[in-house]
């Protein structure tokens, strides 16, 4: 059988084969540690330089903004934790977190709720977004903490105005934007927010490097300390091909990210036209507009996403978040969105991306039509 | 002019080639989150579990006891904060750690010494060495952190002797052995400890990737918060490539080790014979026997190890510890051992490796003899 058409591109995406050619001499031939004062090791520091200064300009940010983590979650951790330790001692007690923030973001708070913080969920609506409008951020907030784009559904939250809203009572503005950079355009200014995740493996570069955009003067109290890489914020010995990596696919991101996302959001459309017309009470899970232009979570009636998967195995897609499979219980996001059970279980996540093909859309049709008319019928 | 020798190989390793074909695969086609529950996942998953069953073959361990990390930096701080924060509830208020250790040990130490512990320093002798008969461990104490050989001169501790002591007064033992794996056969049981650390990029796998492993029944609080990777220790998503990598370079470790280590030994001590009979007053510094077979630290009279290599730039080593360069101050390690201000300066770390020649050593000698001799002359 040939390999399965991938619509999980919102688990993780595929190394862009231009990000592996880059990271290919890194590998092979500059393996110097930066910290090296001698020519391998200025190779490596010169590579990891120019990384940083990519990854900046992808999100309007300055270089010395930028510090590198081993993943998204670890960019989370600092961030939220890191805040939360810089301002204790200070007057606020309150945490804001959205109510369909990753678990990289909701356990953080757990534990901060366990260390003398009030974490205080936001809620969302049916489309999962958070409504800017009826946000009330009192004085009492110290760091408010929501996503740019969901994970399961893809909905874009209405971050500048919630920016303005914490800013005018004073708190910091930390946004988890893993699973929206390099789908749509990121500017760390244009969103206000004052702390900013990103996750290599969501945008073409590997798994297992991410950074944290940290605005300048804001302050943080690292989660691990050693010998004094990335001012101090994220000690280690730098993971240079994989920096090397988030650089060039932050540089591919930037340059080709608008005309991909044209070709992406038609191709998903495409496929959900074709889904709506032969399954009567299909539902679109998440925001029809303010949506990530390759996310389709749908429901599908009168059968568990699972088993639907099940019967589907030409396609490889997830039922929840992919990222914490294994796990089977309704998800926590299609909860917030107060989802009927039924909903719930019916929900599907397609995924598209860069190497989605209209063939490989057409078939994926196809398949979960026949795979619903199968189990349905 | 071509590449200067590389003799550096305390701060970081080449990756092995062998090892970069190992990675291919993970990095072009094998794309999976190994949390997906679907082909491409299960072949990341599957990939991910034989790397853990390697590098726990290499050190004797079991598969469950290896949890993943981003560096050893990273294994470091999560064995002692972590160790600290579960053990903290207790009666046990000391924690002993060894003059002689990395940053990535004394720098959380010097934290937790703000947060309610007593940290006490064991002292070396002037091979950099733990005295074990001379250690006391009291019932105070709740965790002993030593390194098993030191990045700087090399000098390989009495860890079970020193365990020995550790476990009869009820303490846990915290082993970073990140200069170690790889270089000389290292088996947690022989040695007795319940926590150790290694560092993918000090035995020919990439930086970026590291490991803690943690003996069956040893409680630690992780220092991240997420969706429950590696048993809940180290929440991410996989870094598979690096991971494949790692369990790569431990195979070729275990396979390759035993033998490597004469080669590479017989080399350093030709370096050092050639070196002492052409330069009077050549001191070594670590330990004469007890050394990793890769390292040659040496202090040159009547010149710095700086201004030595500054001289000698078709070669690239070190004079402090390369992981913290631009700071130029004595190191630490040596300022334990009790050197004079001369000495300390003089001092120049040669590290060989996998890769290094018969016939760059031969070159090496002939170009440090005739850079300390315009020095000095």
């Amino acid at each position: 059988m040939s390999d399965p058409i991938y619509l999980d591109y919102n688990a993780t995406t595929p190394i862009d084969p231009r990000v592996v050619e880059a990271m290919l001499p890194y590998l092979r031939t500059h393996y110097g540690n930066p910290s090296s004062d001698h020519v391998y090791g200025h190779a490596a520091k010169a590579a990891v330089d120019r990384a940083r200064a990519e990854v900046a300009a992808l999100i309007g940010a300055q270089p010395a903004e930028i510090i590198f983590t081993g993943c998204a979650t670890e960019a989370n951790n600092l961030a939220l934790q890191g805040a939360a330790r810089a301002l204790f001692s200070g007057n606020r007690r309150t945490l804001l977190v959205s109510a369909v923030e990753h678990p990289s973001v909701t356990q953080p708070m757990r534990q901060l709720a366990q260390g003398g913080w009030a974490v205080v969920e936001i809620p969302v609506d049916e489309t999962a977004r958070v409504d800017a409008g009826a946000l009330e951020i009192g004085d009492d907030v110290a760091l408010v903490s929501v996503m740019l784009a969901n994970n399961e559904v893809g909905t874009i939250q209405p971050i500048r105005a919630i920016a303005e809203k914490a800013h005018a009572a004073g708190a910091l503005l930390h946004v988890d934007a893993a699973q929206a950079v390099g789908k749509i355009a990121v500017n760390v200014d244009e969103l206000g927010c004052d702390l900013l995740t990103l996750a290599g493996h969501k945008f073409y570069a590997p798994k297992g490097v991410g950074a944290l955009y940290v605005r300048t003067g804001t302050a943080l109290i690292p989660i691990m300390q050693g010998a004094g890489h990335e001012r101090g914020l994220r000690p280690g010995t730098e993971n240079v091909p994989h920096l090397v990596a988030l650089g060039e696919a932050a540089r591919l991101a930037r340059e080709e990210g608008a005309q991909e996302s044209v070709r992406i959001r038609s191709l998903r459309d495409a496929l959900h036209h074709g889904l709506a017309s032969a399954i009567p009470g299909l539902m679109l899970n998440g925001h029809a507009e303010e949506r990530l232009p390759n996310t389709l979570n749908l429901s599908f009636p009168f059968v568990t996403g699972w088993d639907l998967l099940a019967g589907a195995d030409a396609l490889a897609a997830s039922t929840g978040s992919a990222c914490h499979a294994g796990n089977h219980a309704v998800s926590g996001v299609l909860a917030a969105m107060r989802f009927t059970p039924e909903r719930a279980a019916g929900a599907v996540r397609l995924s598209l991306g860069r190497f989605t093909t209209e063939a490989e859309i057409e078939i994926a049709a196809q398949v979960l039509i026949a795979a619903w008319e199968r189990r349905v019928k």
